[in-house]
């Protein structure tokens, strides 16, 4: 990459043409050209070129994709050829779902802990981790070598504990609690704002009933 | 709105608007000008003034914009002004999650069923929901006038049941599921692709590494 700049359009989309790549290669397609990914993916095949060519192009027009080669090309720029390690800091609902959602590991997310601070959940199993309390976070980030942290709690601590993860040395956080959260340059944020994107959704519905009168 | 199209950026970042300008009325601040917003949300003055300006505007520079006012106005355009009706398919742990998410109520969207195909889940109390068989879902849109479906279930069934969803009357889906639904016109789809927002994390983790080399 060397240091080129590509835009969080671009960035967004990758996990997309991954997804799909991965299933032609599990239906055994060995090659596809632009303009067939286009028709499957509705996305404009000028528009696959012009992302593709952010990384160098992947192939030759004429012959299409080599769609395996392709497959983990993506995944490399997407870091998945190295594995990560993740903690999980709430064990409610969401976090538990987290927890067990066996996609994950597949793609090298491998879940190592999963904390809270309510005494009741302590020792409860989830999936194959035990609920720990929080106190615990800081040996386990060390000893566990932990990137990501999984953020679904209340968004009253959640700018404080963010902090925390982040002095004992978490590179990102994975954050659901419903707040921005402001960390060091260096420091990945991804928020999943559960909450916005309902609010977008309603916003559809109204818009298109307010078109239809 | 008169038929006036707003960009997808632009809608995308309502809601974001609406969450600050709540917390801002909690805290019982009346009036706030475009550069104070724009220094709490990390956001350019020019930015949020370009945005409202999509809506008319909203208030006069000078004075600043009156945060009750601005709020309820950015509500309504998203449409919570008025009430949704939800139903979640897929009462596995993701559901559950999102079935005791006490927040969505006080925006206006209350969950009004939850359905597995599960036998072992039927009769299962979810918060003030019971879990009930997938072939209930049709008459249960009907009486308790659905508008949204949740889709929390493998990929693998979620086209053939969006579908079904979509002729017994749904108008949007909030899709859970990692794969793309393509439905008829007017039936409004937000996509929350977890899996897909990981790997964006991942990309962002190691092409920070690959800069610092």
């Amino acid at each position: 990459m060397e240091g080129k700049e590509i835009s969080q359009a671009v960035i967004g989309r990758l996990p997309r043409y991954f997804r799909y790549l991965g299933e032609l290669r599990d239906e055994g397609v060995e090659r596809i050209s632009s303009q067939d990914l286009s028709g499957l993916m509705q996305v404009t095949a000028s528009q696959i070129r012009q992302d593709f060519n952010n990384f160098g192009g992947f192939g030759q027009q004429g012959y299409g994709y080599n769609v395996d080669y392709l497959y983990k090309e993506i995944g490399k720029i997407l870091g998945l050829d190295q594995h990560h390690h993740l903690i999980i800091i709430g064990a409610g609902n969401l976090g538990q779902a987290l927890a067990n959602y066996m996609n994950f590991e597949k793609r090298g997310f491998l879940m190592k802990g999963i904390f809270d601070v309510n005494p009741q959940l302590f020792g409860r199993k989830v999936r194959n981790l035990t609920v720990e309390p929080m106190e615990m976070v800081e040996q386990r980030i060390r000893e566990r070598e932990i990137d990501i942290a999984v953020l679904t709690i209340p968004k009253g601590s959640a700018v404080e504990i963010a902090d925390k993860l982040v002095s004992y040395g978490v590179k990102a956080i994975w954050n659901f609690a419903h707040v921005d959260l402001d960390l060091p340059e260096g420091v990945q944020v991804e928020n999943v704002h559960l909450s916005d994107s309902l609010m977008k959704l309603s916003y559809m519905i109204s818009c298109y009933e307010n078109q239809r009168g």
